[in-house]
């Protein structure tokens, strides 16, 4: 049994984890930590735990325990696993952070994101980017994982066929004037108590919000222009609030080259996902919905290309907080540990 | 393995117990009827099976298919298993009944509030109701399980502990006039195409329906009246739909007897439940919500005696497609069948 | 034209004001006062008032203009205007206050409900409580209106008829024991900051709170003992978040008396508020739902008498914000200045 | 008084149009027409119009009083007005028809988008487009009025600025390829009962429709051909259901051209809506949220240029029962008989 802990385990990362990691036919839950609610019983906080969970208590930050694990997640805001991941690597722990710490390779630009000096720049570079679909082969060496954030996993996979320069595909769409619409539910905004996100604000009501800059630009940035070798590469985008729990759809636009190799889109999607386990591309026609993947780790993917238009459609759906947060993590602990990939992964979606 | 079949896939009931069985560690799957879907593969229809449940097609009504399984689930409107059931028991087929059909022992009853005559009146005194905590002893031996509606099985377990006649506390309240005001969401009026099930017309809404007789009340009282042992137990039921899909939240009333042996109802309760692994009374002061099951088999009850009030009140909830649906009915098939009874009934509610 | 002040005008019952004085022909809004937001437009704080009420800036809470007004409105939380009111009827102004500070004419009570010694218990006497169908004779003298709050509105409303002492109907029901099992949409909760009622923990989700205790019981209570006449009238009271934003649905019961005078309650309740504007008796059988009177002041009551049942059911919906709060201040004003009762207030509901 | 009818009054644009035109000072209702429920008083099939509009009867769709109306709304759905509108006006009677029957010029475009033939395709030269904002001289004039869609007023109004090319602005933006990806509440899909708008299949989910076409899109290309002048503008749209009653919010991409004539978007738009009392131009910065629209005529626009990307956005918004139906039509209405343009216009938007 693989030993796991969590770091924060109160937001709502933080208790998918716990769903997911507690019925794992391969992991032991040793500690889960959370500084005001040391000492409180897990299922105390979360009732949904009682009865299957009910055996463990949250630790103090700096709790032992979390040093004999063989793997540990942060699942804190930013800013917290920087300065606490060092100490875990030379107990030879390794770790899985969903935060976006280490998501972006330069510090200067999660300085200017995320407000703060980046408290620990020199493992940048060994930060191993955890979009397993891409990069899969660097994971089982890898020390410390960044856990993609939820809207750059659903963007960047439905790009990606679009953008690898191996398959010279790359000619394929303009690269420098991509768009991404998206929209999330409103636990992509965490569990910190603000207005904007109280149901008298958000239900009944949609809108788009960060429409100048959101944090999760750069890191959608980056990924597509290694994926694909075009440092000009360009995005707008333009991230919304939907009234409803969980789920990201994104609607992704890119305008076809009249040289394009290939015009058969659809065949290039299902072959570049065909061994994917999590990534399921609809057959002609179909559209994914995000009630389709709701609490499960899938990945629905559809191509469209509407009318005489000049642009391809690519529509996305995931729910944020598996495939977007928790469930993505844990497919990084089953590739880290040689364990099957959907080892604790298979739940199916709840519908309705 | 245990070869099971379900008739009437389509519905809600039909996908919960999709979801249930396909990733029931001791089900072999066999044969799934709908009449107007026969010959369409069930992730065609419902998305959320796509990779988890590919192989399944549905098959038309009378398939053989049926014949060679060892217990066969309806979750078909009422009407249906009623003509079908016996078929079934001839060729040694356990029948778990997700329908209403054989719930109420007295024909003449199920013809007033279902507006048919029964089709098979002398089976509804083998049929054993699948309320599984109170009767699981009947289970294992029965032929035909009908398993109970989503409103009684929670009205039923939030008052069984004050009912039962074994433990004399029956003096504990007043029978003749128990008040049960219980809200449901919208799944539990089905997939059936009707106006005032839209999203429109129940979004941003609240309302009580068939306030003044409703197909539930006669089998929550012929529950109620069989534990108590009183003929003349009385119940006001008022049933209401609140704005979600899942969930029903009973808040039951009870007047609270001068004379009553045990003013510890805490304790009562606690007692009463304290080997079901499903029932979850919670500690003094703990308040029950629906989410906290969604999508889970537990039910959670807590109990309270607001202020110098002469009622007791008793807060119940439970996800109506699992234990007051598909769950219960997994649950009464792992009984039925000697299984741990849990058996793929461990997951964890869905939070947020 | 009335000139009218706001004092605290940012919360959901400020914003209700806003959107009916600036449409009330008879009223000119003169100050609406908040402290964090002075000097900002008011259509730049709700944009819902733009090109409606761009004039509008938030004043300071000791702002001089409101010294010129004939009336000023407190929708501020409770606490605030018990310290103001009196400077203010010391202008000849006259104050409706939607807050809790002037409800309970005991202050040992107030401090107890609400945590804080009552600033100005010589006022408790004077103050008038606004439910107008009940004490519209006592408003246009009055200096100092408390209007009441959403719950007891709703309850109070739907047991009066049963308890007027001058129509000697008190004996139709067991007054010791009644029961108010109200759902409410989030919108009651305020505009404040709080994990509880962000979407995520409250959509899909339905659950009671304050069980044991609610700060609206006494007052309901209050009202109804005056009503009646009956100082030992007992109600257990017990408050339920739906999630939704707008609405107030009632269920309440009473147990009728073996000795009542009547069984015709659908006359009873006809007769008793056949001249109300606001209050809608429906026909037989008739179903209120909340989103018939969203964002209008009306109240629609159903009588039921289930089955062979000893409960009297009485169902009463209202808009929180509006005949809870916002609006049934308006109508207190129109009462006090001599206008007809619903100028400003004939708003017909949101459907759907 | 303008003496009204409303052919169709049981669908949402029918309630809405009951309720806006019931409360407008110049308007008489006389007729409202339903088939099946002929006979029956509105308010008993709305109860939202009880005690506000009790009467009226619902009339038979071949009812003389409409005979005697000076003007004569269709809420009908497509293929009813064509067939009925010849004879009102042979009787002098002006005609507002909110279906599509009259939007689309020419009649192939509209026999496949709508799949029948038209019936009356001599008048679709004569019908003006009643997008007030961009025809307001052509409809004083008019006998027949079309109505735009809900998805086309909110794109076309978002785009227009950039279209005009009186302005010579159309050197502005790449009008070969412009994206409209637009978000709906349910209530577009209108009041029929269908399994897919149930709030047991909408809510908690979101999901776009009709990708491949949607009878909106010749709609809207018509319009913005007409308004530019270049008969080779280039559309993708895609529309999606949010998990919300009423709202649209559109999110438009335009490519900006190198040789743009002005890059101050901001002013463009400023001017160009700077006299019509219903679109509403935000402060730079600004975000346009449904909920500021709800239940009004308004419509909020604002415009972005998001980092160096090669892009503009447009962002709009609109509650599409009102202006993009019943709100529209009452605005044609003031146009033509002569009124100021926003009478019985004038609603403050629902918040929250």
């Amino acid at each position: 049994l693989i030993k796991a802990g969590i770091v924060g385990g109160t937001g709502y990362t933080g208790i998918e984890l716990l769903r997911l990691l507690s019925q794992h036919a391969r992991v032991d839950l040793k500690a889960v930590t959370a500084r005001a609610e040391a000492g409180m019983p897990l299922a105390q906080f979360f009732p949904s735990l009682r009865k299957r969970c009910d055996h463990l208590v949250f630790s103090r930050p700096d709790s032992e325990a979390l040093l004999q694990c063989d793997v540990v997640f942060f699942a804190t805001p930013h800013g917290v696993a920087m300065r606490e991941v060092e100490r875990l690597l030379q107990h030879k722990i390794k770790v899985i952070d969903l935060s976006a710490d280490f998501r972006l390779s330069d510090p200067r630009v999660f300085a200017s994101c995320y407000g703060m000096e980046h408290a620990c720049p020199h493992l940048l570079a060994e930060a191993v980017y955890g979009l397993v679909e891409i990069n899969r082969e660097s994971i089982p060496d890898a020390r410390l994982i960044a856990v993609p954030g939820c809207y750059p996993t659903a963007v960047q996979l439905g790009f990606a066929p679009l953008m690898h320069p191996m398959r010279q595909d790359l000619c394929l769409v303009e690269h420098q004037s991509l768009i991404a619409d998206v929209k999330s539910g409103a636990s992509g905004a965490g569990r910190k108590a603000e207005t904007h996100t109280l149901l008298s604000e958000m239900a009944e009501n949609f809108r788009a919000y960060c429409v100048q800059a959101h944090r999760h630009h750069p890191e959608i940035v980056q990924g597509l222009r290694l994926m694909s070798g075009k440092s000009d590469l360009g995005l707008t985008f333009v991230p919304h609030l939907a009234p409803m729990i969980r789920g990201i759809y994104a609607t992704l636009y890119a305008r076809i080259l009249p040289k394009a190799r290939t015009q058969n889109f659809q065949s290039l999607f299902e072959n570049f996902y065909k061994d994917q386990s999590f990534i399921d591309v609809l057959e002609p026609g179909g559209l994914p919905e995000t009630r389709s993947v709701r609490a499960s780790n899938q990945v629905q993917i559809a191509v469209f290309r509407p009318g005489d238009a000049a642009n391809l459609v690519v529509l996305v759906v995931e729910d944020n907080l598996v495939k977007g947060a928790a469930g993505q993590a844990v497919q990084c602990m089953n590739v880290m540990f040689g364990l099957p990939e959907s080892t604790g992964l298979e739940q199916i979606a709840i519908w309705p």
